[in-house]
């Protein structure tokens, strides 16, 4: 486990609790204090980089969960050791480093980096993803999706509104569609008042795929009611839309209401286990499967345009990228 | 129109204001005050008693809304003068009462009596009916029925549970399953602290059709949240189930939520202007197909043995009377 | 009734069987022979022309559902006798002539025209505007609106996707938000295959009102498997919805289902009757509420402005029209 | 692993994938070629019997998936031995061993056994008992239970539809309202003709607990459509019910719908996943506190009571089994 933040930490658990074939066996943190704080409740070492890590002989498979600016070079260095490696989002923070993952992995000859865009995960997601696949709602169209968080803290800045937010967004349309993005606009309605004075809130991003499917994104990240996921797919036929999370109804005073949740850790709870379960699986396996290198690259290209139409207020095209045999689904 | 109370003035409104072809020309109630405020709104006379609106040469159908003991002698009097009459429930308020403005009206040889029994107007009601008709869920099994009020006065005592409320209830039992209840029993739980003392609230009766249809009906009269009625019916192959009736959803403050109906005006509404509307329709026909008196019997004789039910404890059962083709549907 | 085509001859039954208190006297339509019939079942005269309708001393207020070029001459004539007139949208096919029905009706100093925009009176609608109203869910945002129909004849052709069915969204919106359209823009997504070969279906209309609120609406209308109308709004605190159409709940076949609808007469049915209704009881009350011929030539502006968008593929701005004190709301 | 069945084989998969921390190390079967076969495949020993297993020293915990009529041997022999013991409902198929191991783990003075009421574990369940304890509804006056199955084999007879199917409502009705049930009845509707031609289906439970609420459940084990667990608590102020599962909905061919279950597997998977790993845990940890030996018991003297009341057509009434200390919550 290179990095032991938030979501570091998070990872731990779930390995240490939740998957079974898995164990930390070695952690490592800029703050070592923190690391081995962690460290301790699991009988795991703490190393000195992330290098080491890597490195160790005990370490099958390495849990990238730093820094964003260093997730590349920590990536290229397990493919180096040919190490399997999981990488939470972002693959790279520049995409010619995502190009350099890309060219390494394939270099080496045989998938070994997965990327952490866990709706993939997600029972609804995929419930989806079979019904369209199914063509029981003929060829799709549209896509309607939202995404709204309760509140983000003062750091949380306008263009992180794609790169933190959107990029899972804009990983499951070309996961849903099996197909590209190669037009993007950003529209700024006018701010809540709910935030902070330098941040565009809400957003919507105008998406258009290579076979020529629209779709309209509301990023809102600070909506007050809770964290609420939506989607909903149009297609020749008929749509297909993801349900509200279930929780019991109540009658009372008037009303007939359910909970809304609070945060995406409740959200996708369900979609990070299985995400590592089958991770590990397919280590063991010998067949990764999920969200690839390439999947991390191509997504960031669509940010990286995303973020200079919202800054030009202009439509921006991009070629559509052509994915690698290697990379065929 | 013959009793000028809520719901009486409620029908008057309806008949002026929504219905077509039809208008109130006389109206009477043993508050002649009451009678005259009303009647100067919408320039009808006021007349001295029931039976004189009942042979008023200008009135072609008779509405009785008045107090329900004297229902039946004003619906005796409309049949013998030949006129239509509409009766809001109870048709009578003794069984035999009932028997005889039965036996009347086939020794006239047409039908004349509507009894008000508003909810076979419900488009929810309606559509149920359409697919158990259908075949659609198969032969049906059982029912689950629920009927809340938000709370009652402190005049509504035990027995108006059967006589007043579960007589809707009973009504379209039969009218859904075309079948007549053949047994009854009343469950009383511990009662809500809600009430006033003298009252058993809520209860849960169990009625058994001649076809062996078993049915469950909670009534709970002073439920706090709202007006709420609920059936399902359950049969061979599937369930039908009344919606809850549409309402805007809010997120707001952690929930998704829609308002719950406070009174069985607005539930009902629109049930009660169609019931009016066909009722007059009917009229100008020549062929009432509305509730008959016979459906006015039979109901009191399942109320009747229902509050005997309550009252012993026991399950109570009853022949099934034995329909006039008169009133085959 | 000048017009007896489809919308006419609903809009006769409208009058003759579920409003009160108004009676069609006199038809007209170029068909005389459409006219009569329908004529000679509600014993109402048939007169050569419009004007010979408007002019007729037995009629106190007209309805317009003629062919849309005529819909202006009508108007300006009701306003020169002035009686009240109810004028089908379009008010006018050129913008100049509803701003010279504007002008008309201020001259003459009292409102006597109202446009069809029945969704005005749906009940969900209404619900909607009354939460918005009441800043339950703080300041709207973005609108997410939907139209689909199950599919629409050949002669439907792309520019109808605003000036027929897009103009009631854009009345809509005006109306929930109390604001204008100053901005309007027309994305293409790939075609549906099932449609006439000349049509763009769907279309995404992206709509920017002064106040700075971002309303996507996606006009779909083959969409083969229904009637749906949706709406979200979105205020900085919490969003209202639309509800889907209550019909009953089955459960079969392995399915939890409900049904769509199939067309708009279904869908606005209740709002068209609530339309009329309002309508003379206004004008009995002398004091004309609904949407007024300002609606009706603002919404006209901003249709043709949206057609602009789509021709040119660009982003068309427009100067919020400056409404005369004569319609303050 | 006492018992290599079904549900045996699921434990078996979840010890071994789901659950961390536990390992399955013994397994018997009275079909040894079975046992052989699922050890096989996880490295486990075959032993020749129950006994073998409760006592290697390699087992530090017994789960007791075999016969029904088994299950209260091997449960008491593990309290004979001091370790932990998972049996699968029923505890004991007589009454008077479920008192026999009440007695045995009091007298070794601590909790050991665990009986596999997996509802407890459900969220939805979980949720509405969070929402009775807050006071939110009231105090409970009724609650609405369905159990309907998909379909049942022939071997299935009616007795079954209490003893392996009300039981689990039976546990999760005296959890959630923290009572014991004090009257049972049984109501046998009309026969669906989808059945083998022994068996009353569906059948219709009523319970009263010992605090006066009163409970109806359907038991339908026939119902073709899929399987369907409903709830609704009915309180002094409000209702509260489960939520039915989560699922994509589609609008297509006129109809809104979603999936609805088809068998236990699916609709309790997640809830079967923690309770085995909360009751690792609870083992780890020195403190068991899932379903226990009492509830096993105090459900059987009510199963008990359920079968004797459809034997005998009567209401049977059970006096309130004084709880010892021991078993306080």
């Amino acid at each position: 486990m290179i990095g032991t933040g938030m979501i570091g930490r998070d990872h731990i658990r779930r390995v240490t609790d939740v998957v079974t074939g898995a164990q930390v066996v070695a952690v490592t943190d800029i703050d070592v204090e923190r690391a081995k704080e962690i460290a301790s409740t699991i009988d795991a070492r703490v190393l000195p980089t992330g290098h080491d890590v890597i490195n160790d002989p005990l370490v099958d498979a390495v849990v990238v969960t730093s820094w964003g600016p260093t997730h590349a070079e920590y990536v290229l260095a397990a493919i180096a050791a040919g190490k399997p490696v999981f990488c939470e989002k972002p693959l790279a923070t520049a995409a010619e480093d995502g190009l350099r993952i890309v060219e390494a992995e394939q270099a080496f000859g045989r998938r070994l980096v997965q990327v952490g865009f866990m709706r993939r995960y997600d029972a609804g997601y995929r419930a989806m993803k079979r019904v369209i696949d199914s063509g029981e709602i003929g060829a799709p169209l549209l896509m309607h999706c939202v995404h709204r968080n309760q509140s983000v803290p003062q750091t949380y800045h306008s263009d992180m509104a794609v790169q933190d937010t959107a990029v899972h967004e804009i990983d499951i349309i070309r996961w849903l569609l099996d197909d590209d993005i190669v037009s993007t606009q950003v529209i700024t309605p006018r701010r809540t008042a709910n935030r902070f004075g330098h941040l565009q809130d809400p957003q919507v991003m105008l998406f258009e795929t290579s076979g020529g499917v629209r779709i309209d994104l509301e990023v809102f990240v600070n909506c007050q009611y809770g964290y609420d996921i939506q989607c909903e797919t149009v297609g020749e036929t008929g749509t297909v839309r993801l349900p509200d999370p279930a929780d019991v109804w109540l009658r009372s005073a008037g009303q007939l209401r359910t909970g809304v949740l609070q945060d995406w850790q409740q959200r996708f709870a369900a979609a990070f286990d299985r995400e590592f379960t089958e991770w590990v699986a397919s280590i063991a396996d010998g067949r990764l499967c999920g969200p690839s290198a390439w999947d991390g690259y191509a997504t960031a290209l669509i940010s990286d345009a995303t973020t200079e139409a919202r800054h030009t207020g202009r439509v921006v095209t991009l070629a559509r990228p052509d994915r690698p045999a290697f990379y065929a689904t």
